[in-house]
C-alpha cells in the first residue's frame, strides 16, 4: 500500500469586523479587523485528519499573506504524512531554505509568517494523529528529538544543541508532578480586555474590576497616544484594582528611545509592572538603553520580533526583562522551541502575546510545555488573555479563576468551525456578502 | 482646471531565466531567476510622464511581491501628482504608516520592499517632471527639504534632524566642483562578474584578468560552500590580479558567528579586502563579534538589511567597516537618505550592493548624491557592478574605465523597455509562453 501523502494545501482569507467596536484599538493600531490567513493541509490518509493553522493579521494585507502561503504549496503537497508528522522540523527547514523565496526575507515579514502558518498546520496534524494536544506531544518527546526540531543556524553563539539537550533533560525532572498540577490548576493568565485605547475610562474601570473578580492578578492598559490621558487612566486603574494587582502598560512601538524613557518614567508613580513595546521591535540596542533608564519598571517585547536571531540578541544585550513569544509571527512551533530554549538559558521569563484571533488558542500550548518540561516554573509568567472571537474555534481556550485550562483535545486548538469560515471568508463569505450588499443599499449592518 | 492626479498603479511580474547560465550563483542562492515586481504609476497630467520602479526578487515569490505592491494601490491612486512629486516623503510615511498593513512587517520583508518600489516610482516620476536624474534632483535640493524626506522615527537616538541638516549643509561646500568631477570621471565601481560560485576556475581567472584590463581596482568572489575550493579560487584570483587589486569575498549569510571567524581567518593569507554577509543580516551583535576577530579583514553587510533601524544599530555597535545599501530592499530613496546620513555621521563608507536586474541603474544615483552633496568623497567607496540584463533598460548604466558614468536622462534610470516587459512578463510574456510550449513538447529552449 502506498504511504499516505499530503494531497492539498488550501488557503482561506478570513476577516472579522472587529474595528466596528474598537476592540483591539491601541496607539498604533486604531482600527484592526482581526483576520486569519488560514491554512488547511489535507491528505489521502484513511484517518481523514487535517492540519489547520493560520497567520494572524489585522485586516488589509490578509490577501498578501494568503498569496504567500499559497507560494509554499509545492513544498508540502506530495510529501509523506508520516515523514512530515514525525519530523515537522524538516518542513520548517525546507520552507525557510527555499533559495528563491528566502530573498523575500530572509526569515521575516510576510513570507516568514506564511512559513509559520504551514509549519503550525503540520504540528496540528501531527498532534491529531498522535491523539494528543501539542503541549502534551512536546512534553512527552525525548530531548534529542526536540533538539532535532530546532534550527540552530545563527544562534549557536548563544545556545548550542548540546546545551539545549541538557536543558531539556533537566526539564524532565519532576515533569509528571507539574503535569498533574497543570491539569488541576491551569497556567496563569493576565487580561488586556480592560485596556484598549478606544474604551472610555468608565468602561475600562468596570472591566478592570471585573478582571480582579474573575481571578486575574495582572491586567494591561494601552498607552502612548497622550500622556495626560495615560496618567489619568493608569491612576484610575490602580485605584480600581488596588496595589496587589500588576498593571502592565503597552505602547505598541509608539516611541523613540528618549520618548520611551521619559514617558515611562512619567507613569512610574502608579507602578506599572512592565512597559511593553516601548519602541521599534527591531531596536535591540534601543531596548537595552531604555531598560537601563526605566528600572524598576520592566521592559517587555516580542509580538513583532520576527525570528530567533533577534530574540537571541535581545537576550545577549540584556535588553528585556520579559520575553513575549507569539505563536503566529515566527516560523512556527519549531522556531518557538528555539526561543523558549534561549529564554530558559538566559533565565528570562516568557509571557506570551495573545489575543487577536486564535492566538490564545495556540500559544498556551507552548507555555504549558515550557512549564512542564523545560523551565519547570510559572513564577512571573503569565499568558495574555483577551476575550475575543474564541467562539469561532472548535477547541476554544477555557479560563478558570484567571488561569488557562490545559487543552485536552488532540491537535493545536487551531481549527475554526466550518460555519465560521463560511461566514467570514473575505469577501465572499455570508457575513461579508450581506455586509457589502447592505452597504450598497446605504445602510450599515 | 483640476490638478493632475495619479490615475493608476500597474504591477507586472517580470522574470528572467538567469538560472540557466548559473549567473548570480552563490552559496545561498544556487539558481536565481532575476525578477522584478514592476510598478508603473500613471497620471492624467498633460506631460504623459509615468513613474517606473520595482522590487527585485530572484524568482519564486515574485507573485507574492506583486500582490503586496497591488495592496498599496489605494494609498496612491487619486493623489495629486504635484503633491506627491514635491514631497515623496509624504508617500513613504503614508505607506509605512498604514495601521493594518504595518502588522505584516513592520518595515521589513515583502511589504516593505513593496513600499520601496512604490516610493521609488514616485521619485522616478518626480525627477522626470523636474527634467533631471534623481542624483541631480537630490544634489540640488535644499538641506531642509532633504531632511523633511527622512523619517527620523526610531533613529533619533543616533541622528537628529538638526544633525542631518548640518551634515547636508556641510555637503554643499564644494559640491559644484565635485559635480564637475563626477560628470568627467564617474564614480568608482567594482565587479562581481568573475566570482559566481557556479563558474569554473578557468572562467573566473579569465574574467578577473578582464576586469583588471577594464579598469576595475576591486573584484569580488563568492565563498562559503567549501573551504578548500575557496582557498584555491582566492589564490588563483590573487595570482591573476596581483597584490594591487582588492578582492572582496562574499559568504551570502552562510555561517554562524564562529564559522565566519574561522573561515575568514583561513582565507586571510590571500588578503581578502572585506568579508561580506558573513552571517545573518539580522545579527547585529554577531557582526560586531566577527569584526573584532577577523580584522584587518573588513566586515561588510547591508543588501538584506531591512531598514534604517537595523543599519543604525550596526553603526552604533561598531559592527561593520563597509555599509552596503540596496536601492530596492528598504523603503525607497527616502529611507536610503536616512541610511546615507547615518553612515556619514558615523564615518563608515557606503559601497552599495547592485547587480540582479536594475539595481545598478538605481543605486548609482544614491552614491553620486552622497559624493557630490553629502560626504564629498569616493575614498574607499565603490559601487558593485555586474554585467547582467542592462539591455532591458531605457537608460542603462554606462561603465567607463571601471567607473559608473553619471546618468543624464531625467528620472531614476528605472524604466524597462516595453519590449522587454512584453517578452518577460510571467507567465504570459512571449518568452515564457514560448518556453512553456517548448517544455510541453519535451524540448528545452
Amino acid at each position: 500500500m502506498a504511504p499516505a501523502r499530503i494531497t492539498d494545501l488550501d488557503v482561506v482569507d478570513i476577516r472579522f469586523p472587529t474595528s466596528r467596536e474598537l476592540d483591539g484599538s491601541d496607539a498604533m493600531n486604531p482600527d484592526p479587523d482581526y483576520s486569519a490567513a488560514y491554512v488547511i493541509l489535507r491528505s489521502d490518509a484513511a484517518d481523514g485528519l487535517e492540519g489547520h493553522a493560520f497567520a494572524f493579521t489585522i485586516g488589509r494585507g490578509n490577501d498578501v499573506q494568503t498569496t504567500a502561503i499559497a507560494a509554499l504549496r509545492d513544498h508540502v503537497v506530495g510529501r509523506s504524512v508520516e515523514a512530515v508528522c514525525t519530523d515537522p522540523g524538516s518542513v520548517g527547514r525546507a520552507l525557510t531554505g527555499d533559495s528563491q523565496l528566502r530573498w523575500l526575507g530572509p526569515e521575516k515579514g510576510v513570507m516568514h509568517m506564511a512559513i509559520g502558518a504551514v509549519v503550525n498546520a503540520v504540528w496540528d496534524l501531527a498532534a491529531k494523529r498522535a491523539g494528543r494536544p501539542v503541549w502534551k506531544l512536546l512534553t512527552d518527546a525525548p530531548p534529542e528529538w526536540l533538539a532535532d526540531q530546532v534550527d540552530f543556524r545563527y544562534i549557536e553563539d548563544a545556545l548550542t544543541r548540546e546545551e539545549a539537550v541538557a536543558l531539556l533533560r533537566k526539564g524532565k525532572d519532576g515533569a509528571a508532578e507539574r503535569e498533574a498540577r497543570l491539569l488541576a490548576v491551569g497556567y496563569p493568565a493576565y487580561t488586556t480586555s480592560p485596556g484598549w485605547l478606544g474604551y472610555s475610562d468608565e468602561k475600562m474601570v468596570r472591566l478592570a474590576e471585573q478582571a480582579v473578580a474573575d481571578g486575574f492578578t495582572q491586567i494591561k492598559l494601552k498607552v502612548g497616544a497622550d500622556l495626560a490621558d495615560d496618567v489619568r487612566r493608569l491612576r484610575a486603574a490602580r485605584a480600581a484594582v488596588g496595589p496587589g494587582v500588576r498593571i502592565a502598560v503597552d505602547a505598541n512601538q509608539r516611541w523613540n528611545v528618549a520618548e520611551a524613557v521619559e514617558w515611562t518614567n512619567a507613569l512610574a508613580g502608579h507602578a506599572p509592572y512592565w512597559i511593553e513595546e516601548p519602541t521599534s521591535p527591531d531596536d535591540i540596542l534601543g531596548h537595552a538603553a531604555i531598560r537601563k533608564q526605566v528600572a524598576p519598571v520592566k521592559v517587555a517585547t516580542g509580538e513583532h520580533v520576527h525570528n530567533r536571531i533577534v530574540f537571541k540578541q535581545l537576550l545577549q544585550a540584556d535588553a528585556i526583562d520579559v520575553l513575549q513569544i507569539d505563536a503566529a509571527r515566527v516560523g512556527g512551533v519549531n522556531e518557538n522551541l528555539a526561543i523558549l530554549l534561549l529564554a530558559a538559558k538566559y533565565g528570562v521569563p516568557v509571557c506570551p502575546h495573545a489575543g487577536g484571533v486564535g492566538l490564545c488558542e495556540l500559544v498556551c500550548h507552548l507555555s504549558m510545555f515550557d512549564f512542564v518540561a523545560l523551565t519547570g516554573t510559572t513564577e512571573d509568567r503569565v499568558i495574555e488573555y483577551v476575550d475575543h472571537l474564541h467562539e469561532h474555534f472548535k477547541d476554544p481556550v477555557i479560563l478558570r479563576d484567571g488561569h488557562y485550562a490545559a487543552p485536552t483535545a488532540p491537535g493545536f486548538s487551531s481549527q475554526m468551525h466550518a460555519t465560521s469560515i463560511a461566514a467570514y471568508r473575505y469577501p465572499d463569505g455570508t457575513f461579508w456578502a450581506a455586509d457589502l450588499a447592505a452597504q450598497q443599499k446605504g445602510t450599515k449592518r
